[in-house]
């Protein structure tokens, strides 16, 4: 860093998003895209919209807001937007948390809970996963911190069930529950419907896994129109037009085009039953996974030397160095065809 | 706010975006976009785009960093891109000021500045104009704080030399320097040649106003590399994919089309004059302005009551109403077409 910068950052880490390597094409399987294109309603309004770059974009995103509520069942007011789930997460800890308010989740879980937290000089604390990989949900009741899971969680794809989500509302009632739901689209089950009785909690969810839309940056939170007022205020505070018009049709695109959406998803967890079954006959142990990826690790090679003999031959994963998990890696769903190469390659791997 | 909200944000006043009502179809001259549509390259470029969404987009942003380094004749490494400048103008008090670090910038310039500080909870100082609104750069000299400065400024359009820029760059060593460019294109000079010399001098642009893609959301900075080595630390602490597939590819587009570039920046100047002109004989005083719009002011009108009966003819201004400026109205230049008919409005407005 430059002898500029604030030493408030001394600490920082930033995030480190899955590799992007350029010297040669790979089958990408190392950061939850989807292995499908989006709606071509989504493509079709975001190539309409280009004609009207000249012009900002609706700082209220009225629009997508009134069909994302309307998909939710929810009230436009309980809705607001971001580019990528990633900045509402960051709201969210920037609204809610201070000295006096810490946050606390899994010690196993996305890797940006930790640094949204330490960028915005906010104390937090990391309560491991049980033996299993699974929450505890103990550590999380009655604590008078803010809490935040991801649910499915991440890398492991565990989903909890929602009176666990509820219990942590319930008994935290001066605090903020964050649900991050990133991958509840493939076999969890949102609890959006628990905002209309939990004032407290928030749920996040993204366009850039099951709508197909990573490229596009859109995400979005639903809660109390109270707490979407707070976020309001830090996105006027921030960044008023932070959605631009393509996405915004893009978004709207897409939601509607529920038919597409449904028949993608299931096929991604057509898919990722079909590659869990063929590793287990590998003598592979996963995490029972409801997400887009699986979470693997094998008694005859190590993780890491899995994961660097697959980007030898073509195909990238996603390796974490953490103690807990280094033996695993995690492998997004692809198309048939693609995780047919990958059962294969693994295979030969073994082998060798 | 709700009572979850943290303490720290009581004082905290959101930025207001210029108005953007639905009832009926204006002629818009109120948030400064430009009247003409972005390059064909650009929307054509951003049009293939959208076949791609599915992928994450490259959060080195290398191809369009190149491309801006290109053109600002600076290395690849002395660009960082953000979702619109205000982002960046974001990340740069969060990763420069502190409770040791003020920001000072002047009390009439860009309304967002103190809200930046406000959300990071920063102390700022807001430095008079002078009676003409000019900026007294004998305020910002050797104060040991950074600055912030429009170039040209806003709402006035006021462009000052870059003489001056040097002077403060040269004069606060141990501070940053950042000169936010918006408004640039029309007719100022560009510091950037200045931030080979000055390793504090961060200079600020948009692609919202002279490349007319202000719905994208595309702004950067140009900085000695260490600043921005720096501020890729604060983004890939919030936001690593804060620049969307699509508006990336039409950012390439764009500044690759110079000559398009250079035609309607042009324009829009003339107009401006021509503009100025016809106010001028109808007795408005106006600042000098080298931007985009007209700061102007009537003795035979309120610049409230201006505003509103422009309204009611169709036509939308921006008003303030800040003290030293609630008389003027700052004016979008529009197409020839659109000045004819504000100024033909003007002259009805004031014989009633």
């Amino acid at each position: 860093m430059s002898r500029f910068f604030s030493t408030k950052h001394e600490k920082l880490i930033p995030y480190t998003p899955g590799e992007q390597p350029k010297d040669m094409k790979y089958i990408k399987l190392n950061t939850n895209e989807s292995p499908y294109p989006p709606s071509p309603e989504a493509v079709k309004a975001a190539e309409n919209e280009a004609n009207l770059l000249r012009l900002y974009p609706d700082p209220e995103c009225s629009a997508l807001c009134e069909d994302i509520a309307a998909y939710c069942k929810v009230e436009k007011e309980n809705v607001v937007l971001s580019n990528g789930s990633d900045e509402i997460l960051n709201f969210i800890f920037m609204a809610y948390g201070d000295n006096e308010t810490p946050f606390i989740f899994p010690d196993i879980t996305y890797g940006f809970y930790n640094v949204f937290c330490t960028v915005n000089n906010i104390p937090y604390e990391e309560i491991p996963l049980k033996d299993d990989f699974t929450i505890d949900f103990n550590d999380y009741c009655g604590k008078g911190k803010n809490v935040v899971i991801a649910n499915p969680n991440a890398p492991t794809g565990i989903f909890a069930p929602l009176c666990e989500i509820e219990r942590l509302a319930q008994s935290n009632p001066d605090n903020i529950v964050v649900v991050d739901e990133a991958y509840v689209d493939f076999g969890g089950e949102s609890a959006i419907p628990l905002t209309k009785k939990y004032k407290n909690l928030i749920v996040v969810q993204t366009f850039s896994k099951s709508r197909s839309m990573a490229g596009a940056r859109l995400g979005f939170a639903v809660a109390d129109k109270e707490l979407i007022k707070d976020l309001n205020t830090i996105r006027f505070s921030i960044n008023p037009y932070n959605i631009n018009r393509m996405t915004m049709a893009a978004g709207s695109g897409a939601i509607r085009d529920n038919e597409y959406f449904e028949k993608n998803r299931q096929e991604i967890i057509a898919t990722r039953e079909k590659t869990a079954a063929a590793l287990y006959m590998m003598g592979f142990t996963m995490t029972p996974s409801k997400a887009n990826f699986l979470f693997a690790k094998s008694d005859k090679i190590s993780g890491e030397e899995l994961y660097k003999k697959l980007r030898e031959n073509g195909i990238l994963v996603r390796h974490f160095t953490g103690k807990r998990i280094c033996e695993y890696n995690r492998i997004t769903i692809g198309t048939p065809k693609e995780m047919e190469i990958f059962v294969n390659t693994v295979k030969k791997i073994l082998k060798d």
